[in-house]
């Protein structure tokens, strides 16, 4: 049993959710795992983690829709030192994921066919995001 | 330190909360492993995983309800393909889990009394659902 | 490759975040792990976990206010035996964490700067509350 980590940097162009599968599943391949248990964590509170459809552009925008509405940009938040932006950001991560775990079986992501992995940044303006990487297995 | 995986397929009766605890449970007793971390992987995204109160069938049908509510069916959505059941069904699983890692301690998950898992179906429909367990330990 | 486990009582005042990073960092430095992957886990259905802002006590109070708003008391619930603010609190649970999981990476957690871990109590007398702990790595 062995373990790899490392930190993967994602240049989110603002708001919206950005597909991060590819890099995430590259990472992988170098280390050559056969089984074992991968860990994403994003170091963030105004970005965070989902797993959604891949497919179909328009559910993605559905999604992207409807966190924009259930947690708003409102003038009733207390914290708004850092915009209006700020804490619907921080409501939108805590509804969402800031961990993912992901079996590795056969040398490859356990995903379903219509799974991707979303990095959700949920600040108008561009940002660099860090996604400490963790996989145990051999 | 070793591990196993397997593929568990449910079948659910359509949407609602289906407990899959002693599904899981058997196949982990099966394996022989005193301590360790047990992670389950719903390979879908129209159906997610929720752990929950396992003694009130009043307060499941509470939960059912209450996702129904904030993620209703609507003809707002732009992706509609699949039918009315298809988006709130990617909604409600945003806002669950679609990974849950659980300790295993002294040969058994470290669950607390009053804690069920499940596997919440989003889909109207009858479907075959495919959980990826892994577990890793000694 | 090693695994430590523990049990971690915490007491809280009531409803709200209460931080208990400083508590979970300090057994898993006496635990002596240079890398590996932190397991939390909340042995509760009215209680959670959050991963949030750790710097600014308007954002952890307007995280409060918000899930108190779209999950909040109600006399519609069908399961209301141990009072109105216990339904709520399934709620609230569901829409956050039960588990989180985080690497560990030169000794440390690979939590953000502004990154702090929360229990989340959603019922509103105090509780004594556990939460299993669970070390893997080397």
């Amino acid at each position: 049993m062995r373990q790899s980590t490392t930190m993967l940097t994602i240049a989110t162009p603002g708001q919206g959710m950005h597909e991060v599968t590819r890099q995430i599943a590259s990472w992988l391949d170098g280390e050559g795992y056969d089984t074992g248990l991968l860990t994403i964590f994003c170091r963030h509170t105004s970005a965070s983690l989902l797993i959604q459809e891949n497919a179909a552009p328009a559910a993605r925008r559905d999604v992207e829709r409807y966190f924009a509405r259930i947690a708003p940009e409102s003038s009733d938040y207390e914290h708004d030192d850092e915009g209006p932006d700020d804490m619907p950001a921080h409501l939108r991560s805590a509804l969402t994921q800031t961990q993912l775990s992901i079996p590795v079986i056969d040398g490859a992501l356990a995903l379903g066919t219509w799974q991707g992995i979303y990095l959700f940044e949920h600040r108008r303006r561009p940002h660099r995001r860090t996604l400490a990487l963790h996989m145990l297995g051999e």
